[in-house]
């Protein structure tokens, strides 16, 4: 029997608030300590439509389901009047491979889980007391960043720059329920020098925060790259930076900063970095002073996905949920 | 809208026959002249449960939807009273990534396009005379193969073997309704003596046919190897052989019986062969003599997955089958 659970439904189950944050832990840490088989990514691009699938998947060792996910995005479709993202997830019995649960969130949970991972980025690498962030970008995973942090930090402030003065204009109105100054900037070096988190979350192909505009004590969260080509912050500040912590090495280094700054010959293939999960397990690892300079580079895991769907699954069975088909 | 298609619906639209092979023989085609984004595939196993999942896809130029298919093999479930195979196709529309429809067959559209390849193989590459066949192994894909056989050429008897006592002897009784003569064989050889085509269907991980067995005018359709470790033919066969033809090199170097060919360094990693869609689109390419021994290595490709379930899909609509979601 499989469960069917709608867009709908979904959000009754899962919202983006402190509840996710242990969950999305646990899943960073059992990647961490090796408990986890998680394939590389599967990447379609349709590029005729500026379009691309992503499939991911991670099998957490003792759970008794896994999940499947399957996310699209398409940019031309703002233009047809249809969101970018789509996409859904599949959840599986680890022993059996029944499919369990179609979970058809249209990419809601990837939306919620890569915002948590920007919270508990936030959470072991910036600064207690931070109360400025910064977002560049303005689109939905801007705002979720930005209320994500709020989950972690005395967030009061907020200055934001994109591209897109349209998008811009919008913010302040859209995030009215955040309760925040919002503070437009003019260019993302302004940005930097106002800010003490900085949360990148745009699909750049060149760097936008550059190396000399570093400064003591800042944290920066690059969760905009998740594609070969796509590449946020200057590959210096890698080298730069007091602690760089990937997701997945094995991911930032294809498709995350880390993959440009190995390319710019600026890290070396070789060198270990301690991931998201070493930190959540020992969080000595993380920063260690007031101005040290940290940065987390995100392209979103399979943990995360496998994570989310088993903890939407047993609320929406509690609550009763879902079609039966 | 999403349309769910149940495995009943599927049933209804597709089954193994003629009007299947030009959909299949298409889908190689266009794999064969570039026209296709097919990415590696993506295998997730669960060792602890014998169990592994595969993750296919690709898009065809020019077509308005694409699939991808989720597929389990869970080798212990015989034991539970369920089906090793599972697996559901998602439909995505090729402008939006938007998902058009969930086929939920449950592995079958892949026994049936995995089959119908079988049937081009034979096609292709057998002696056009060809009465006898000789499948090994005995699951599911052995009968679907011998039934698959029986549209492309006159098979009248039919040489079975399998490592299985208890499978081999419900064999018969299982296929009647193909109205063949089926002889069991106590050795793969005789198999080989007795068949001028054979089919290997096995998960085998050591080769099952050697290649002193060889004979003149032989047909051997490997499908059984879709990974790593799995291998049916002695590598020395793809040397002697006269022609030999993968459904996808690029796939059948790494999981197919080409694999252990270059690992066993009796093919060049460089060799370069014609694939299945070449051979459709110029038969010349194909057998040449009624002497030839020739080989097709088949280890399933995504092009298939889009093209079934688009097929299905098209059927389904014409039939006002499905749920609307």
């Amino acid at each position: 029997m499989t469960v069917l659970l709608e867009s709908k439904e979904i959000k009754k189950c899962v919202q983006l608030n402190e509840q996710l944050i242990p969950v999305i832990e646990d899943a960073f840490k059992n990647l961490a300590v090796g408990k986890t088989i998680m394939p590389p990514i599967l990447r379609l691009d349709v590029h005729k439509y500026n379009g691309e699938t992503d499939v991911k998947t991670a099998y957490i060792e003792g759970l008794d389901s896994y999940a499947i996910k399957v996310a699209s995005g398409f940019f031309n479709n703002p233009k047809l009047g249809i969101p970018s993202s789509n996409g859904m997830m599949i959840l599986l019995d680890s022993k059996t491979g029944v499919i369990k649960s179609l979970l058809l969130d249209k990419g809601y949970l990837t939306d919620v889980r890569t915002a948590i991972a920007g919270s508990i980025a936030a959470k072991y690498l910036s600064n207690q007391d931070s109360t400025k962030a910064g977002i560049i970008g303005a689109g939905l995973q801007a705002k979720l960043q930005l209320e994500a942090l709020k989950l972690v930090r005395p967030i009061d402030k907020a200055f934001i720059w994109s591209r897109d003065r349209d998008k811009l204009n919008h913010f302040e109105e859209e995030t009215k329920y955040l309760d925040l100054k919002i503070e437009k900037c003019s260019s993302i070096e302004e940005l930097i020098t106002k800010s003490e988190i900085v949360v990148t979350t745009t699909p750049s192909k060149s760097p936008l925060i550059k190396n000399e505009w570093l400064k003591k004590g800042l944290h920066i969260t690059a969760m905009g790259s998740d594609a070969e080509e796509k590449n946020e912050i200057d590959p210096e500040i890698l080298k730069n930076c007091d602690i760089y912590i990937p997701d997945s090495q094995s991911q930032t280094a294809v498709l995350g900063e880390l993959h440009h700054a190995i390319q710019a010959k600026v890290i070396s293939p070789n060198e270990h970095f301690n991931e998201l999960g070493d930190i959540i397990l020992n969080p000595d690892l993380g920063r260690k002073s007031k101005d040290d300079i940290t940065i987390c580079d995100l392209t979103g895991t399979g943990v995360q996905d496998t994570a989310i769907a088993r903890f939407t699954f047993d609320i929406a069975m509690r609550k009763k949920l879902g079609t039966k088909i």
